[in-house]
């Protein structure tokens, strides 16, 4: 669902925001790109550490094989798919369990990740973005004009119980001599819930991602609230390629970025009224700063570089 | 060091004990190969991890390459022995992060296992083991009699330490669109903290590990605080096989387990002095189920597992 | 400083927001107070933690007083000002501290809370407030129209490192019998950087608070992005009390909400053209829901509970 | 139960160890009055976080009392037992939750203390305690010779369980504005469950307190494992009041201990056989450095410190 979101966004304008404060344009399908080489990841990281518990022992009360050989545990650990644990006590060695939680706390964070740039977009005063809301459905009982993200909050919740299985897991690791059952009333709770957890987030998530409505034309409004200053940083490497010093460059830049953020005027008429600049850079130059295909050229290239070629 | 010590101690009998209680005799060597084992995965897991992040981006305040050329991001981590990140925001993500944070907090616990296991064996009413402690040294100021495991103690601290740091690199995936900083107080705390930390503690336990000192003659001391009553299982075994009912043959067991466990007896002698038994079992069968070597046959299989052949 | 604030800003209009929606009206004012009752609840609970670890034990190596009267151990703490310990062994109870640890984690959730908020407040599309950003300081390096919220996203990162000594010291209450080492190299650690980070976040977070600014009209701005629209329950329930029923109700305010949602067009004005509407409620029923006063009519309660009268 | 026990066993002699190793004598009583004690701190804890989280709210859609008047809320807080909360949003603050579940943890982590100090007791090599075994119960099904302390084995487990619900409950107090709803989820899985298992675990331990058998035979025999040794300290004492200088008092004390620590002679035996320790004490001061009544002088000092006067 990922992939397929991001093909069909790969060149939508959107405003990227470092620190929650617009910066530069990017696009929508780049966000989703990102995510799917985050579960891509993700799904490798899963099957280490699902090879990583699929062994199995059959080797006595302490690990000796006294009673037993050891080519039973190889023929029922061939039966069922295992690897036959190498060296185990009356157990198999719990830092193998400690691994494979830590992995799903790994996942479930990848899900909070998606979940909350989701529920950024769903903001009233964003709204880029919004989980599906069919016709018929009543939104908020008390207020019939919201919509709100409650399955990305839901998401943000659960990935939060995944996680919270992985210190558990990990001290269970040291057991007393060869065995002691510390381990078992832990691993009989979070091990159910840990997975189904995940599994109804991942699957949840899909079903968000799959239906997810996407407003192309409130990215662009958004990106136009300081109309043109997510250009500041072009222009400002203009002016010193064109010999402008770097502090007076920053000065100029700022002087006229200050007004746009103070009167919403466009910045790029501010560059044009401004003498200094003007005498830096022709109007042409100043005017292609403004294009917005300078900002997703690479695009393709880092969609070669997540997906393949195709 | 563990490999060494494993082999040195391959067949040093020691008793095997599930919930703390004696169950059947193994070896000292069997235990630290368990070890040997537990940390060779641990290699492979933090190679993997290091590898995860060992990744760079250069790609511009949003990751679009827009004032940058992708060919820069490629010479530069060629020259620093970095992979390019396929798709990064502002910074490299931080599900990268998170599993090799999760990664060392598996390995803590791991010394924590072995720490916890040299611990118990210092004990002084178990005192099969010692963290090596030099002629000239004092133990406790006040109580000139006493050598404590105090490095290993202090590890068992350490894994906590090391263990803290994996939520907060979980907590720090799920960063605000193309970067907000809140990750990088974390990282300046943990990574060095949790990297040294460990990196500490794995230095001390080797140490600990390459010249603790075994006490041989205390496990066999050990073992036979209740006289042949670890054999119980094996003359369990060979009473069904004999044709007596399993529910026969415990009760049998039991009996004179119980005599054992209040007065100290000798289980073999009980045995030869039960009707019932000794109309099961000739006394050759009965003597025979105490032979030691029954329970290390198969050390040499399990070396070959752990090891490999040499 | 809170408390400043939320009197400056009694009744400054902000929209509420549930799930990152525009919900109902409410004030800035009532924002910093509900931090100011949190953060009074932290100190009291701070108080109540710093009492409990307060104490001091002199008991000797096992806590028996057997080479050290008790006498002594109460006069050297009433000395330090700490309460004599009533039963310690070599050492003072760790539950003492893992309730401590678990305060300081509590409030640093707190600093969090107070941290997103604000960060909320700077986005781009929100602004309605600010961290203060002085004349003369540069913002980013790269991007010169930008303002940071650096400071908050910092809190948001330091909230993690204070909570993640939480369960370190809870791991630390079980010493074996009258005491293990485990415990100290944690303490060690935890100890100053937990203190130290949250003093320092808190101190940071009240300078942030001080002198954060303020944006009134853009709080007016933003409620009014679908004019009228935060008043659509106030609609509802006045369409039920004059006897229309619930259902149909609803489908009334959706309706007209609707238009206001896809043309931004004035819910008020829907409202008075839409005849089913009139017919139920007079053109003076309608104007009077969107009287903003109605929505802080008790904001003076709130204050007297929070803050007493004064 | 804890308290009857510690009366019980109130001079009961049980070797007191640090680091796992002996140091001084010590009662099983002071052990059963220590866990009371920290018991006790844990009621009071819990009371305080739920008085802390028994807050009611009906404040409205975002706090304001707009649509519903306060006494409302003040009339249903009262009948429902709960305090009203001074200001509130669309819920109740989560700092509240997040203190509850906080000590919910510490306690949990007292009773693995407790745990951990039964388990101990119950090592085969230690033996100084029991949890209770019915005689016709089957041990393990395999070894019919083994009790195994099981209970309090997952009692280890369960506080585990009942610790992670700390973090996420922490990670809740953060929500955006007026309310999310990601917290939902997460209370609705730690709620009952960190609750129930609690419950459970406490219900579980005191059963297990209340019929576990001791063996103070065989404490005594553990303490005179190495016959006098536990009473160096008060030697060394003696020696340096009577006149000897620290260095060669402990050079003394140390050189004895050894022969104890290798040939399991008598302490006593040895110094009265060593003519410089002869030279400084008398054999009456020797001898009565070997009486055990010195080291319980205070216990009925300290319990009353612990249980009052009674």
């Amino acid at each position: 669902a990922l992939k397929r979101r991001a093909f069909e966004h790969k060149i939508t304008l959107r405003v990227g925001r470092s620190h929650g404060i617009h910066a530069e344009p990017t696009t929508m399908g780049l966000t989703f790109a990102r995510f799917y080489a985050e579960m891509a990841r993700n799904l490798t990281r899963l099957r280490t550490a699902r090879d990583e518990v699929a062994t199995g022992a059959i080797s006595g009360a302490v690990g000796t094989f006294a009673n037993i050989d050891p080519r039973v545990e190889e023929h029922v650990c061939a039966k069922l798919g295992l690897t036959p644990e190498p060296i185990s006590t009356q157990v198999i060695p719990r830092d193998r369990h400690a691994a494979f939680f830590a992995t799903l706390g790994v996942i479930a964070s990848s899900v909070e990740n998606v979940a909350i740039e989701i529920r950024h977009m769903q903001r009233t005063e964003v709204l880029e973005g919004a989980e599906f809301f069919s016709m018929g459905q009543k939104g908020s009982s008390a207020m019939p004009h919201k919509k709100n993200p409650v399955l990305t909050e839901n998401l943000t919740g659960l990935a939060r119980l995944v996680r919270m299985s992985v210190i558990p897991a990990m001290e269970n690791v040291a057991l007393w001599h060869e065995r002691d059952i510390s381990h078992s009333s832990v691993e009989r709770m979070i091990g159910p819930d840990a997975t189904i957890t995940l599994d109804f987030a991942l699957a949840r998530l899909t079903g968000v991602v799959d239906k997810m409505i996407i407003f192309p034309e409130n990215m662009l409004e958004n990106m136009n609230k300081f109309p043109g200053l997510v250009m500041s940083q072009r222009v400002l490497l203009a002016l010193t390629q064109a010999g402008v010093s770097r502090e007076d460059a920053y000065a100029m830049v700022q002087r006229n970025a200050l007004k746009v953020w103070e009167h919403r005027t466009d910045f790029k008429e501010e560059l044009l009224a401004d003498e200094e600049v003007c005498a830096a850079l022709s109007r042409e130059q100043i005017e292609e700063k403004f294009d917005m295909d300078y900002h997703t050229k690479h695009v393709d290239t880092i969609f070669r570089r997540v997906f393949g070629e195709s």
